[in-house]
């Protein structure tokens, strides 16, 4: 009896303990949650980084500018140590607009929307004209007649599956073609590549992206330029009635030598484990033709806003904190990679870090890198979540920018927001500041301080 | 041992057939999600809905419009039966649109943007010009001197509580200055009512709604308008300078006497229990400022995809199972009211209603009014619904067209969507088909479908 009875004091102990645990938890979601809501940065932050300063693709001028009022910004929030990590970068440029038009019959022509994917060749001065050959997939243009792809156009019209629920999946799905499609066309002789857009909508934007011509000579490159997908499904529909229609396309895009640029680092030193690193962050590059809000304005002010809502809260950070805003995620990766072979070579033990590159939409949850034990901890968490209607925990991948940091022992994870809307903005004109939600941007942010003032708490 | 076996065995055969049924409504919900976003009817029928019909307020031509049109295009479904329910509606008209401004001093004048709330009386012919008294509730309004009312125009500015994640509580804690503003400030003496619109972004909007002057003789009508959130913002910034100023507005509104119109209805007859019926609904009417696309289009079209997806995968339900688009939701519930009238008059047993008009954002998961068994079942189906991303399941209110069904026994349920931006279209000239995502809407009729034939497959 006296056993049970101090079994009984020792669970209630226990309880009470964890009771007391849950409760100084949900006080501090709470409160990040609601300062994101009421008197949050982020939506401040990206009508600057969006309207002020526009589209930053790797090497322009734009994206110093904002290496410059990134790094501005975060001197201004008390931060311990704010630094620039220097990084060289390819530089590609569109040069003047492409236009392109089907020609059904010599002078007879319908204008269509493309854009040069990024890294492509030019056109030649006058354009390329020639008969095109569409295929659904980087498999079927191998098994078609070779003679029927030398001097063509090869048009890649594989759509993104749109009865995946996780469109990143009907994405992962289509973007061989974008990727390696040129490569694999110049095998046998063609002459220019067409992409269908990477969008799940109908409409009349063509979907930029990167490609390789991986180890070809630049007198072997051809051109590749994404289609919208209403000029894919009309040029599809003109072939299947006339496959001797031309097509034309020019483009004046450009690639020039490296040039040197940055990744900037913001960091709060750790009470407890001052050499332990956990690592927040998005990238600070996007694609030139629209402004880059969603992808990835959203992540890099959602990242410096995690360490601002922390800070408001009062919360002092046990592990030393950074924000990472990562230069050159879209074409070259060459940010993520400096930043986890500096960490390397400085030997800086890093134990968590949580991407955001996915949209500025409404957060669902986390994908997460880690190991069994890892997981399980980040899942016991979920009713801490479950007020901010935060639900989804899945192991995955994290993201690109951060991806380089794996190693063993290491928590890496992605937000995980709404996907449904993504690809009707990623890559084209239409991702711009109107596209963004404010709430949905702070809901963003503020689930991310969440889950990095946890990991903080509870990683030993 | 031998019993131990028995057991056993009775165990795995539980498990199988648990499993069976379980990987059978498995394959059924991916077989709806798979024909709603590859084959969907919905974003057609809403574009045609929003485009071509446009607002359709109780009592217009186009409201008129939407019930012939909807019948017609059920009845293209090979249902059993379509009919037109009849019901006397409110009608009112807004009239030339309506205008405002801030005189600071006699001839100098901002314009603010204001719209009148539905229901309300016009000002005079000339406008009514009145100082105004701010105040952020009625309950204020009760204690402050009453002379500093009389005479005045009333401006509630109490804003929706941002830091609410579930946009839909903090409308419900602000929506009674939009509803009895009017019918407080004329016990004081007031001329008219301003409200600052249920918005939570901040925009040049005015969002309208339905307000009620009680048993209010004509003569004692005072002007309501809502007023756009900036609008709001600059008229408190102004009178926090100069309580002095005078504010004008001018509204041209008016109501007639009530009108014929109709619920539209469609039935599929029921194999096993035909005189159980299922409802599924959203309502037919919209406001006049938009196109109604969100409030309620989407649910409309929803609801009438539910039954084109049963019967698209072969599925016969066992109940009777309608579609019900309700007429009136806006300014008057007549709809919601007589559909309960009548099945109440012909004794039709209803034991499952299921409504959608929370916008046709992605679906999260569904609000249930019913007893705690039928919630625990409806609960246990939660990993059929996880692939889909579908969390939300909890107890609470399901909506205002079906809540006249309610009973003992019965499950009434709402669609719960994404509660983020919807707000910022709620009643307002944004609230169009522009604002509408095809898989978002697609994924709503489709989880909306699943849990339909759910509780056909396991409703006793």
């Amino acid at each position: 009896m006296r056993n049970k009875g101090k079994l009984l004091l020792s669970l209630m102990l226990l309880y009470t303990l964890l009771g007391t645990a849950q409760n100084k938890d949900s006080v501090q979601l709470k409160k990040i949650y609601t300062t994101s809501l009421l008197n949050g940065k982020s939506y401040e932050w990206l009508e600057y980084l969006s309207n002020q300063i526009g589209p930053r693709l790797s090497g322009s001028v734009k994206a110093e500018e904002a290496v410059e009022w990134t790094k501005e910004e975060l001197g201004k929030l008390g931060l311990d140590k704010v630094w620039l990590q220097p990084v060289m970068v390819p530089k590609w440029t569109r040069g003047v607009p492409e236009f392109a038009f089907i020609e059904t019959k010599p002078g007879k022509t319908t204008k269509v929307d493309i854009c040069a994917l990024g890294g492509s060749v030019a056109t030649a001065p006058g354009g390329t004209k020639a008969r095109v050959i569409e295929v659904k997939s980087l498999e079927e243009l191998k098994e078609i007649p070779k003679d029927s792809i030398k001097g063509r156009i090869v048009f890649y019209n594989r759509p993104m599956q749109a009865d995946l629920i996780n469109t990143f999946e009907a994405y992962g799905g289509c973007v061989d073609q974008r990727y390696s499609g040129a490569l694999e066309a110049v095998k046998y002789g063609a002459v220019g590549v067409l992409v269908r857009s990477m969008n799940l909508r109908k409409d009349d934007l063509p979907h930029t992206g990167s490609m390789s011509y991986g180890d070809l000579k630049n007198y072997q490159k051809i051109p590749a330029a994404a289609i919208s997908t209403n000029g894919a499904d009309l040029l599809s529909s003109i072939l299947s009635l006339n496959p001797n229609v031309q097509f034309s396309m020019n483009m004046n895009c450009r690639s020039w030598p490296d040039v040197q640029s940055y990744n900037v680092i913001g960091e709060i030193k750790g009470t407890t484990y001052p050499d332990q690193y956990m690592v927040v962050g998005g990238h600070l590059d996007s694609w030139d033709l629209g402004d880059g809000s969603h992808d990835d304005g959203a992540g890099v002010v959602q990242s410096m806003e995690v360490l601002r809502l922390l800070k408001e809260s009062g919360y002092q950070p046990k592990h030393s904190l950074r924000v990472v805003l990562f230069m050159n995620e879209e074409n070259g990766l060459r940010g993520g990679k400096e930043y986890a072979k500096v960490a390397n070579e400085k030997k800086e033990n890093h134990v968590f870090a949580l991407e955001s590159d996915a949209g500025g939409f409404t957060p669902r949850g986390f994908s997460l890198d880690c190991d069994d034990t890892n997981f399980t901890e980040v899942t016991s968490w979920k009713p801490l979540f479950e007020p901010y209607l935060i639900h989804q925990f899945t192991k995955g991948y994290s993201g690109a920018d951060i991806n380089p940091l794996k190693k063993e022992g290491i928590v890496l994870a992605g937000l995980r927001p709404d996907s449904q809307r993504y690809f009707v903005h990623h890559h084209a004109k239409n991702d711009t500041f109107e596209a963004i939600n404010k709430r949905e941007l702070e809901l963003g942010a503020a689930t991310m301080a969440s889950l990095v003032y946890l990991m903080d708490s509870y990683l030993q």
